[in-house]
């Protein structure tokens, strides 16, 4: 664990400062330290997308990565300021479930309330605790500080649930959770949720649109035609091959998506 | 002053490798410097936009960071290339004011007109000094060069001066500098400003806006509400719990903005 | 070549974690490389804006520079993945043109077709090869491992043609290749083809739009005032003094221009 890696997802946008200001920060207490965005283009004050987003690169980062992560409707607020240390990684950010994907409650080896303010930035403001907690936090930590100097440890945080997929008459229930840069659609659907199915004769629907059975990849279809498919995530995700799903068939986020197979 | 950062602040925007190019330039001469974004995305040419977001980091940054700047309307005119030195950094950018918020004279060490060609990349072009002119002086900077080898020293620069803060007949009246990414709305009226007024009767009116008191973070509103609070760059902001302040009551830069104290 | 940069270029937008995953893989394989990003937002799957930026780029890198290219609407389809090797970088992405512009085949040393799954990400995907292909093959070559133990080398990859330029009965036709952030139109035409006129005579013709004569810089002109110039890309381009000439003129890639000298 010693050439450290921070990784930095916040709703900041890149128009301002604010991402480069934290990283700042960070550098002004461990300049050795590698510093990589995941991305600051969270839709504003989204905390489900900042969660799944996080949770999806976080596995693919070098063990003790520390995970700064800032989607923070309630700053200054009396919402917690946490570090939370799995097996694998560090996250830090507010308690407002945008940890919890990326730190299932049964890889957490302790969660540290943020409390002692010799780690904060002098005369914190109210308003930007990316700058003033979050980053010196990293920062310290990357340096070696023990995360119980950081504050008292707490049993639990505040954990966001995913809508479940549902079992209905004659197949099952999903909904949208997310929405890509390409327009692919993303469900809560998983892998082992389609056992039951066969891969040809599963009927995907949702809105207007119908797919019949899951493909590997895009290209397993025509331009211009959408694909099931299981993607880098494990997710059942529809695709249109090189256009946007979301766009040619209406979709939003929070939508059902049903699978069923005719006979 | 040996771990050097170097900074960068443009109007170029992430679609073409214009940065990345810079970049390059960079690292051919200096490999070990670690280089920070601090945004591309300032509006096309907007001097001011960039002057404001540059000083709003700089005094985050280790001393001795190198700070570039790129808005530059006037790219290949008589304009100067300047290297600004500052008792706490170096800033690095055409003579148009966009290094001057920044780098206030009092602060100034040494203000070098970048003409010693030797540092500049191979036949120039006339287009693109973020590449050959100012790319190249700071990683030589960064590598030990002393700022008398790039060129002479000059008395002053280009100085940006922001509207000021004006008394009228039953209080102030200051003006929309900026609005950020999340349609936060901010003035040129700073925490000194707000003295002669009590913090729960002080009146903040824009538009059709009307704000009674200050307060000291977003979250001690309702969401949706209004606020009026000192921000992070010390600066009286006019903001609406999880929303857009500048899209909800149709703020633009450079609208006035009255502060009373109704009795 | 022992301090390595690998530059990234994609599609993949900065809302995802797409380029963030990507640099993740990258570091646990090699925590020591330096990152830079060209650019994530070329438009998706638009191969010849990916090439034109690649190799706009290249060649201000250092020597050694790997460059990972992923614009690729053939993901999961039959064409191959490549590493490239030129006289002076390291080429890696999809074989459907994207690398052929940086990597002319007069510099080519070597073309390898990426075939060992020994340095693949293990039960890699069939959509991102991003993640599981080229940014492993990008991190093993940083970390010295030889260019022919990715796979065998293959005599020739695709490789895109720009339009030519064609003679007239008056003059050269060329045509829009791209449009840069600022909405300046850049053509096919290089410096060498201009020779034949003279630089005050040469008239411009695009849509409505006449240019008379070719400027060193953007400030020749007047503010809102058209200007042709051959730009740091070495091509002609046409530009609106502090504006957008592709919007004053509605200008779209693959338009004809028309370079003409009138007696």
């Amino acid at each position: 664990m010693s050439q450290r890696v921070i990784t930095l997802l916040t709703d900041f946008g890149t128009q301002d400062a604010f991402v480069g200001i934290m990283k700042g920060v960070i550098l002004r207490i461990n300049p050795t330290v590698t510093l990589v965005d995941l991305s600051h283009d969270i839709p504003p004050q989204d905390i489900v997308a900042g969660a799944l987003i996080l949770r999806s690169a976080a596995a693919f980062f070098p063990p003790g990565t520390i995970h700064v992560a800032v989607v923070d409707p309630g700053v200054g607020s009396a919402r917690r300021a946490l570090l939370v240390e799995t097996h694998a990684a560090f996250f830090i950010g507010p308690d407002n479930g945008l940890l919890s994907l990326a730190a299932p409650a049964e890889t957490v080896v302790r969660i540290t309330h943020l409390t002692n303010a010799e780690y904060f930035l002098q005369s914190p403001s109210h308003t930007f605790h990316g700058r003033d907690l979050f980053a010196p936090t990293a920062a310290h930590l990357s340096l070696g500080t023990a995360p119980e100097r950081f504050g008292p440890a707490i049993p639990a945080m505040a954990r966001l649930t995913l809508p479940p997929v549902k079992s209905g008459e004659t197949g099952l229930i999903g909904s949208v959770i997310y929405i890509d840069h390409f327009g692919n659609v993303i469900t809560n659907i998983t892998a082992a949720d389609l056992q039951p199915f066969s891969k040809e004769g599963l009927l995907v629907s949702i809105n207007t649109m119908r797919i019949q059975g899951i493909v590997l990849s895009y290209a397993a279809v025509e331009t211009g035609a959408p694909a099931a498919l299981i993607n880098s995530w494990g997710l059942l995700e529809i695709a249109v091959r090189n256009g946007s799903a979301a766009q040619h068939f209406g979709v939003l986020v929070g939508q059902p998506i049903h699978l069923t197979e005719p006979k």
